[in-house]
């Protein structure tokens, strides 16, 4: 339930994977199962991120599949989804089922529609949303990505939603994948107890030196432990390897579409070729595609659910 | 009521303003006012479009301002109802609405929110959207607009739509703001009865000149008798006179954002101030925009729903 004692978001969050059926539906028993597997691994949710084709889903998808994993037990607290879309009403329709669920925030995208809007515009949006949830336990994570949005939140925006809604307002995402950027935030609003996560681990060990509150990665969907491990141990001597090796993971993704290659990892993992669907307008891999990931995948070592680092860490 | 015999969509059509109060709610009384004046000087609604603000709009709200026109008696068979949506449930609830009222077609976005997506992956987005409306009567515009979308539609895929979907895939909208490319599309495919229409009255005789339908012009809210009017003209002598002083307001109004100037105009011109309402991210004009456009409009002689180019015409 929620309450006010809600501990913050930490560590590593994973923008949940969300796999469909053959008619593309969302599998929910699928679902609530990689859910659990990644709360077991110390991974909260980030359900409906970029990564978890969250635009191409109606809200009414998000709200069945959100209440699917409450039904199941799975502690609201941990959980972090992203509510924004272009339109306001739908926005405030999934963050207040977030909010009286209990959810520990909600991550919101600018509208990205419209190209070249003012700052002004923007806070109006973020203004708007915050006055008609309008509910003490909104918390706020601002989504910056502007190489998907092409629509980003800079600095002094959230400065002036920081002084307009210093409650709600709880932190950042940056997956702008600018180092400078993410320290520039840190460096600006770290101190004031707004949160900045990462956008991927491959700026991990880096954010939390500089004392970030975590990451939100989508290869936690599939090395979840090799990353929340890292999380915990970045003060060890190893962190900046195992920092390296996580990269290295990423980096092979990387080289395909992201969500398509992870999906077909999952796939091949937990032998369910299900996992490979993905809606249009993203496409799975092809035949050739997916033999070359898993073949590089095979060479360093990785496996689904427990990837290489963690297996270096467990060495030790 | 819809009949195979419907009139195709021709000539002027405008993506019609959405009036919204002042809490932004939409303002069905002056929504349905405006749509009756376009539809007097002859020009069909195509509601829905990115200067409606339709992406800010949830599809419910879009629902309702297609249901106060049809139930205002408005002749279906003119409106071309934006239908795009990220989420192919929301497109496919708005298009089997529309194709229910009888709508003349619908205006189909590509999802816009993944960015680099292969031209397979779009051809699924719009079959999967035509096998799940399942209406032989639906007719689908695609709407390439790639200065805001940055995904775009390319001749490879319209013809890999018409090749799959004959009596359904009707026409383009073109909007890339890149003469070319609408040179392009008429030659490939004007032919096969594929109803080629200018994204901008800038092209209109150009267009009509090389065998297009028509032209979905956003300045046609404003001036929509002058547009229409060279419609109807455009073989006529003094065609690229009208051409010229029509790009002339265009550009005007092009110095600002466009919405919330053509709002200012309408707000002026009708002696309502409610019209200069915009959602955000959108903001409205400011006092000093606001006084320069209508001091520079006012010195092309120009009147709300009476331009320049009408009265020009008359006087002949």
């Amino acid at each position: 339930m929620p309450t006010s004692l809600t501990p913050k978001l930490r560590g590593v969050l994973s923008p949940v994977l969300t796999p469909f059926e053959a008619d593309r539906t969302p599998s929910v028993p699928r679902f609530i199962e990689h859910c659990r597997t990644l709360l077991n691994h110390d991974v909260g949710l980030a359900i409906f991120g970029t990564n978890s084709e969250a635009t191409s889903m109606s809200v009414k998808e998000k709200r069945a599949l959100l209440d699917a994993i409450l039904v199941a037990g799975m502690p609201a607290a941990r959980m972090m989804p992203g509510v924004g879309a272009c339109n306001l009403d739908d926005t405030v329709e999934l963050a207040r089922h977030a909010v009286a669920a209990g959810c520990g925030g909600v991550l919101m995208l600018p509208p990205f529609f419209y190209k070249g809007v003012s700052e002004e515009g923007l806070f109006r949006t973020f203004a708007g949303m915050i006055d008609a949830v309008g509910d003490a336990r909104l918390r706020v994570y601002l989504y910056h990505i502007p190489p998907v949005t092409q629509i980003g939140i800079s600095l002094s925006l959230i400065e002036r939603l920081l002084k307009a809604f210093p409650n709600v307002i709880a932190g950042v995402k940056d997956s702008a994948g600018d180092w400078q950027n993410t320290a520039a935030m840190l460096k600006e609003f770290g101190k004031d107890g707004f949160d900045v996560f990462a956008g991927s681990e491959t700026g991990l060990v880096e954010t939390m030196r500089h004392g970030g509150a975590g990451v939100i990665s989508a290869t936690a969907n599939i090395n979840p432990g090799g990353i929340a491990g890292l999380l915990r141990d970045w003060q060890h001597d190893d962190a900046d390897a195992r920092q390296a090796a996580l990269n290295q993971v990423r980096a092979t993704f990387g080289q395909f579409p992201m969500i398509a290659a992870m999906k077909a990892a999952m796939a091949s993992g937990l032998n369910d070729p299900v996992w490979n669907n993905v809606r249009a307008p993203l496409v799975e891999l092809d035949r050739i595609q997916r033999e070359t990931l898993l073949r590089q995948l095979d060479a360093l070592g990785f496996q689904l659910y427990r990837g290489q680092v963690e297996e270096a860490a467990a060495a030790h």
